[in-house]
């Protein structure tokens, strides 16, 4: 993982803890999706990636942390909105007829692929969100489930679901060190196992606004990347530097020890939290049990209410 | 019910619980794809047609009889599924076409009910039946089930599941005592509450071959509705009555009082059963629960395997 992650969803997830009682859960199903003849790395990347989550500052503690597959609840929702969702809302939607344009599939697609959405209205309405934080490219889903959440409570006139909102992150997005998007292969990036040192020497380096040339020539912040850290980093004085920038008695060099500094400092506390996590597989996988565990009881709450509301417990427990 | 109903499908199953280990399961969710805006008449329907299964001889001492929705396992295994059954397959079941016309339904049809088949391939793989009593209709979505084994099989290099062949029923299609379609409108039905009176009183009043007016006249016993009801019911002396209603030594009506005493004793030996459901949901439901428990123990065993062959079990237990 390298900075640019980061600050995509990840700091915002980091934050909204501290607002919400959050879950976060690894979609492994819904990997299979588009990896379901090539499974044999979604354990590894599952580890993975929670020990990224785990390593930038998501806190079981705080929140829970869960993988789908090991709430099954999830999936007797899936079937239950697989059976009030017209085929034509998951037709027109237009994350997959982008995804079957990029793949050059049409009728090969799987049927789990065209219900994505359902099972992601299960995932998110089997615990009441009331937001969900995604990108824009994930609105469209969220729109298809607030229309099954209405549709469920219009047809067995309940209040079961609420219809929960996409919280748009407005993460700045962040260009490598080149002024290039960041990414692993055009070595521009900034990595989250980078050294003080390295960070040092990355960010003296970085691209600044091509017209100050000169320590004194006033700057444009807003076409800036290392502006746009300040921001993304949350820098306490970014107005200051917008302005200082603009007026010309802040200088690049100055600009950017700044940003080291703080840079330096919040991968610091990623390294920190890092050794905590970093090859224990087993601490991992505890935490995702425990946070399962935990979602489970809310997910099952919710299940018997959605049998009663559709008139099929039978008054018997499961 | 009526006897038409267990000439049917019933009366098979009966006879293949002493052939194999039988599960017999009411496909509650299922029923959904269909009456998912209608829910309030699945629980009675649901308890009405296990009373007149346990009628009729299923026996919960030699098969299981269970409930799909008590089984979350389907769900679980419908989802995973799903992710490897394309689209195409499902777009083109001719059972589905025909529905789709009958309904006129198009892009309003459910994604779950487009999913039929692929629910039903879970109901059947999960319990890794080899043999599938169904109708000649159903045959299509056996022959998905197929595919859909097949394909888990290739896609995971493994033989987790067998590919399950369909039990066609051979049970003629026997007539109303009037000669038309047996049905309860009509009101020339048989029904398995009637008593001896009833039963001698409809039989002998039932029509037979046209052409044998006099006692001494040839039959035509393929053309009888009456000798249906001897093959249904499995008559030992089935071949004696053919010879002999033939060659005009057997007479109509000494045909009908054997017919009737053995209708009459077999809706006796229903009756007698009928006695010890009918009107008793708690017995029933305890039927239902504790073969939903045993068939839940091998749905939990093939989950396992799939789970491992899929590679997302993760060493951990569910």
């Amino acid at each position: 993982m390298h900075v640019g992650h980061y600050f995509g969803a990840l700091q915002n997830w980091v934050r909204l803890q501290d607002e919400y009682d959050c879950i976060f859960g690894v979609a492994d199903w819904h990997a299979l999706t588009t990896a379901f003849d090539n499974t044999q790395e979604i354990e590894k990347n599952l580890i993975e990636m929670v020990t990224d989550w785990l390593s930038v500052g998501l806190d079981p503690e705080k929140s829970t942390l869960m993988v789908q597959s090991l709430v099954p609840e999830h999936a007797e929702l899936n079937l239950l909105f697989s059976m009030i969702t017209p085929v034509g809302w998951l037709e027109r939607n237009p994350v997959l007829k982008q995804q079957l344009q990029d793949m050059g599939l049409k009728e090969a697609v799987g049927f789990g692929h065209l219900g994505y959405p359902v099972l992601m209205a299960a995932d998110i309405l089997i615990y009441k969100a009331s937001r969900v934080p995604v990108g824009e490219d994930q609105v469209p889903h969220i729109e298809i489930t607030r229309e099954i959440a209405r549709r469920f409570n219009f047809l067995y006139q309940c209040s079961v679901f609420p219809e929960p909102e996409a919280l748009l992150t407005s993460s700045p997005r962040i260009l490598g060190i080149d002024g290039r998007k960041m990414s692993k292969s055009l070595n521009n990036y900034i990595a989250l196992s980078d050294t003080r040192e390295d960070i040092q020497k990355k960010v003296m380096a970085m691209f600044t606004d091509p017209e100050k040339i000169r320590r004194h020539d006033p700057g444009h912040p807003e076409r800036c990347n290392v502006f746009t850290f300040h921001k993304a980093i949350a820098n306490p004085k970014a107005e200051e530097i917008e302005r200082d920038c603009r007026s010309g008695s802040l200088g690049c060099v100055a600009c950017k020890r700044q940003l080291a500094e703080l840079l330096a400092d919040f991968i610091d506390r990623v390294t920190f939290l890092r050794t905590r996590y970093q090859g224990k597989e087993k601490l991992v996988r505890e935490i995702l049990v425990e946070g399962s565990r935990k979602a489970r009881e809310i997910a099952r709450k919710t299940m018997e209410e959605v049998r009663e509301a559709m008139k099929i417990s039978y008054g018997i427990a499961r």
